[in-house]
């Protein structure tokens, strides 16, 4: 699996993985929170292989539409990068207390 | 039309209007937004007054139900409250940039 997807998918899981059913949360909190595989996740639910990686597939494609929707994690990602600048502003001794309000103002939109 | 509650309803429709039906986004844009009677609405889709106000009712539930699980709108007043703290922080004389920090850990976590 690559660390990329990886890493979005427990994101985009974090965000949105109360809109999921109780068995979607499951096997996608087995399979990449856990990292069982998906042999594993099929025995101890009794179901094929297949069938857990149709489901865990039809999730993830629910996680990105609803990504594409909310943009929850895009907007996070945007915010993180403002409150990272702010910090960098606030450690650097060149800068004034106003030269952070911009990076505020932008905050409060996002 | 109780104002507070238009305003938490514009706000919820603002937050989660992209998991609705385009039906359901325009009764809501209409009642809610423009100001449209249920009467005029139903006129202009050719529908009964009752149609309209049962697919609002049900919208307004919804969204209600998008707001107890993924809490958009709290946590947008929750960063709201923050940032204007450290916007008054700012203005306040008193302060150094170092009492700024612990607000944007905050944030960060928000």
């Amino acid at each position: 699996m690559l660390l990329e997807k990886t890493t979005r998918m427990n994101f985009l899981f974090d965000f949105y993985q109360a809109l999921l059913t109780d068995k979607q949360r499951s096997y996608m909190q087995l399979y990449y929170l856990d990292d069982l595989s998906l042999g594993e996740i099929g025995e101890s639910y009794e179901v094929s292989r297949q069938a857990v990686y149709d489901n865990i597939r039809r999730t993830e494609a629910m996680l990105e539409e609803y990504e594409d929707k909310l943009q929850l994690f895009q907007k996070f990602k945007n915010r993180q990068e403002i409150t990272n600048k702010l910090l960098s502003c606030l450690n650097d001794e060149q800068s004034s207390k106003e030269d952070l309000i911009p990076l505020i103002e932008l905050l409060k939109q996002e």
